[in-house]
């Protein structure tokens, strides 16, 4: 239905992107700013994170975004900018800097943070860097801001697809981050959409959150929500097809182009969770509808004693059938089933919310894959959903246990 | 107030206890069948797992007890007898067998199961065991008790205290187990409590239900609520206190005793957690309301990334932030302020939601002891709780990666 394609946030007509080193972080190793500009203005959409502690970038952001338009988006990582006397005036001047180099005016500017909080951010490198940024812009570039916004990832996350509306060719990409809500303080999700597809405003909002839904919210690492999480979409109409306004076929071909990208970003951002050595998948059906799918998949990808035993390759199914009797909702567990999948197999463990005879040897070769599904069928309605997490290893203590000082 | 005295579940008048090797666990090391008796009837009181997956033994427990008494309680580890068939019938069965050799009903008998789940539990162990338990019932017995009941547990869980009601001394016992919600498949949480005061079952539940409130719903090792979570109560009135009936001075100086009693077994539960090295306790003032209190103590305690940060004696005061921001509730954010405290010292590290400068290795000094207190003022009202926690460290994720195989 969709055609995987390179390019990242620059595969949609009309983008431009770039990433460089200007010193927030303390090692050249690594980029630490970019930029996405479109050639024509957009349509924007964003949610944010529903933490009440929000960085000064995602307040700022909102703002600049109060008429449903941008054109720019900015991100640094090294620090989340969060917590910091000053933090307002600095996103500002981000923006503002952005904005002149540009040509355009700082409410056509969006800005995103990432790394350390309660730690001032100086603006001197932002002066340095924003000129070379702009620079550097390519219709080439989604690489290098791909790699300018990764904090502990362990892999750059750029996914574009081809998708159709009303028979015009579309294309829809992004760039993201994760990877736990971990770094250096609290570690941030952050994934830029760009899309060369005509959407008004209000209908960019509500795919995107509707997308959301399914996807980046049904992601865990560590059951931690970061202070500066983010998903950013710009819409600049290149493909010209007919603007979508209004529900109806051609939304509905634009929502699930977007909802396919954004649950492949969730997965990349799962499986390189911190220290992660599987993703988790959870297919949860039967359920009496999706809200209770939701959260049962979410439970279960979310419980420590389930992340430690995939990550010892352990059939634990036990832990399963509990993460989901903690689960609220009204569902008869009695009914569960649990089946274990992945590309070496498939293991029925549990019937009846009771044990099945299974071969231990069998277990073990179906878990010893990268990618495990977990597929709880709860016999009790049509409700369906998908979550996906990461296991829980020596590395993630390692990594969140001195990673400030 | 109240005095620690020795004995646990002995050290009220008219209670004995034993504890046995009966063959249930596979290994000699340890005893595995435990029982408590009183001389004379009882009211009891119970609180049970939310878990929709509920052990075999606490549905039999709940009937049981329907007409507020119980007399004897009897609890093996090694085999939780949950999810797996046959299950009530076994229960059952156990109940019998004690009652026949104590002269009692099967009704004025209780029955508690810890260990792994989904495993059949066989009858044969307990007709050996059972007449072996009441041979060796002794008013000394509650340390033989306590260890057969635990699991992974590191350290025996057995406190009392002495108070009085209306001028009549009154004693208060307990055994308990932790210590993740981690045993084989998942752990149990369970407390047995005894008490010589006479108070009504009505008003031993009251009593009960609201003390579980504040100090076992307020601990967490890992997130996980297990499915045999049970914490029980025997009153035998031996103290031959005026009966409590109805609320007032009596019923207040009761509810007081069982509350510390059960925070303090809380805090050693929070402190055995498996793998943990430290006791993580959240003290939450200035909330709006109770409520919001507890909520933000338990976020706080039950942040991977503050665990694992606390395991690494790193000061990460924005992990605390971060986990206060995503609690439910209706307070300002921005006047929260956060000190650390331990043997070694107290630290401010943030006020009005923004870092304060603060010495690091004075931080050092204060996280390297072994119990640690965050306390969190939201200066949005007079809401005060507790919660308490473990920290995050290797061995839990080694406990857990490979209990079951």
């Amino acid at each position: 239905m969709f055609q995987l394609i390179e390019g990242g946030v620059c595969a949609p007509l009309g983008f431009q992107a770039s990433g460089i080193y200007c010193g927030i972080r303390k090692s050249r190793q690594k980029n630490d700013l970019a930029m996405i500009v479109s050639d024509a203005p957009c349509s924007a959409a964003a949610v944010f994170t529903l933490n009440k502690v929000k960085g000064a970038p995602l307040v700022v952001t909102q703002n600049h975004m109060a008429d449903g338009t941008l054109r720019a988006l900015v991100c640094n990582s090294g620090n989340a900018n969060t917590c910091a006397p000053g933090g307002m005036e600095l996103a500002e001047q981000v923006c503002a800097l952005a904005a002149k180099e540009l040509g355009l005016a700082p409410k056509d500017v969006g800005v995103s943070s990432t790394g350390v909080i309660g730690v001032p951010m100086e603006l001197a490198p932002f002066e340095k860097g924003v000129p070379e940024l702009v620079t550097a812009l390519s219709h080439e570039g989604s690489h290098e801001a791909a790699v300018a916004i990764m904090t502990t990832d362990t892999v750059k996350k750029e996914i574009a697809l081809l998708f159709s509306i009303g028979g015009k060719v579309c294309r829809i990409g992004s760039i993201a981050k994760g990877s736990g809500m971990i770094n250096p303080n609290m570690a941030t999700m952050l994934c830029f959409v760009t899309t060369d597809a005509a959407v008004s405003p209000a209908m960019l909002q509500k795919a995107l959150s509707s997308a959301v839904q399914d996807t980046f919210n049904q992601i865990s690492v560590d059951g931690d929500t970061s202070t500066n999480d983010t998903v950013m979409l710009l819409a600049n109409g290149q493909a010209k097809n007919l603007p979508i306004t209004d529900e109806g076929e051609d939304y509905e071909a634009f929502a699930a182009a977007l909802k396919a990208l954004c649950a492949l970003q969730a997965k990349a951002i799962a499986k390189d969770g911190e220290g992660a050595t599987k993703l988790i998948e959870c297919v949860v059906s039967g359920a009496p509808d999706t809200q209770t799918a939701r959260a049962v998949s979410k439970s279960v990808i979310g419980s420590s004693l389930l992340k430690a035993a995939i990550f010892g390759e352990d059939a634990n199914w036990g832990r399963i059938l509990c993460a989901i009797g903690y689960t609220p909702g009204d569902f008869d567990i009695d009914k569960a089933e649990v089946t274990l999948r992945s590309a070496a197999g498939e293991l029925l463990v549990c019937q009846n919310a009771q044990g099945v005879l299974f071969c231990e040897q069998k277990a073990k070769k179906v878990l010893s894959e990268k990618e495990i599904t977990i597929a709880v069928d709860l016999h009790s309605g049509c409700g369906r959903a998908c979550a996906w997490g990461c296991d829980l290893t020596y590395d993630y203590v390692k990594i969140n246990g001195d990673y400030r000082t």
